[in-house]
């Protein structure tokens, strides 16, 4: 653990706002892209199980099919990079158990060990109505919580963005075969000189409003 | 903007673990929590409409209470802090009227100036068919992200929980009759030297398994 001081995270999560306008000649260097990937593999989720996928584009062409179906939003083709936050559609026993292999291989323990656990979650994601989908994807909001977070501290610009039609980027994409869905999305870069939303004022309400103490 | 190097963004992520016991002796500074109270305050939300409140629970004898509708889960009682994360409950036009009065308030522009953002947000919380909670509640893990995100940079430890009751945590903190309703929580403190699992090695799928490039 290498803390940083207080004053400069709130430095950094104050400077962050939503791009509007991206710089399109900038492009983010490999090694500070490669660290917002970790960052979101990062990301916690509930019971560690990772419901999610992660789908980063930088082709041109598809970049400019999605721009069609996300209202037309600059950032989607001028950004330096566009990442399709999704969740898994058919989270199940397969994915418990894919998770539960994993543990095994990265901890070194017996399956047996972790049959507790494994039952746990099974008892979650089976339960009679169990409603899997929008727990998913509030779990992929953590991951885009961590994303922007960490674009914020790497001094990348971000912005977070929901208008866009996820059935067609799941046919774009060819998520629906993967088992999964577009849920929301991120473009990342550099803002442009032009972009006027940077020098707006961040509004909040009153931390009063928001924080209650009991 | 006082960006900080990837290899102490990605330690200080790795470092951070869901702490199961927490060190009951040890409290989070003043001017630390502030801090964490800033960066959930600072998290980015649909339109920036912050659908949420957040309470903050240091009463002992409400943590007791919160704990036996938690599944007896000690970091309730033993962290310092308790952070329950609240979604709106009825997200609708005077939300976004108040959100419009202070942006207004802040950035010091006429009411009619903003009035075709106005109607986007008024378009989509007064649809037909408007899923405002699971949107609503979707954001509030934006804030979760960025509160244990927060956490981890500056070196204190934390855990998210789904595991608990949420009818019973309304109850509780009389949170209906404020409109909210109870999300998801965080427990935040410092580890204590006998938790086992921070010593665990971290359990992610391949990287390949989550990222897909397009």
């Amino acid at each position: 653990m290498n803390s940083i001081a207080p004053a400069q995270l709130i430095e950094n999560l104050s400077w962050r706002y939503a791009t509007k306008q991206f710089d399109s000649a900038r492009k983010i260097p490999a090694d500070q892209w490669t660290t917002l990937e970790q960052a979101m593999t990062l990301s916690p989720s509930s019971f560690g199980l990772q419901p999610w996928g992660f789908v980063v584009v930088t082709d041109p062409k598809v970049r400019e099919k999605l721009r069609s179906v996300s209202w037309n939003q600059p950032q989607i083709t001028d950004a330096s990079h566009l990442v399709v936050f999704c969740a898994k559609t058919n989270l199940g026993r397969a994915d418990v158990q894919r998770y539960i292999d994993r543990i095994a291989q990265v901890r070194g323990v017996p399956q047996d060990a972790l049959a507790g656990f494994r039952d746990m979650m099974l008892g979650k994601v089976e339960a009679p109505g169990a409603d899997n989908l929008p727990w998913s994807q509030r779990q992929v909001y953590i991951a885009l919580g961590f994303f922007l977070s960490a674009a914020a501290m790497l001094g990348i610009d971000a912005c977070p963005m929901e208008g866009f039609d996820p059935a067609k980027y799941n046919e774009i994409l060819g998520l629906t075969s993967q088992g999964l869905t577009a849920t929301v999305i991120a473009t990342a870069g550099y803002r442009s000189a032009n972009d006027s939303y940077a020098a707006l004022k961040k509004v909040r309400f009153e931390p009063s409003d928001i924080i209650k103490r009991v």
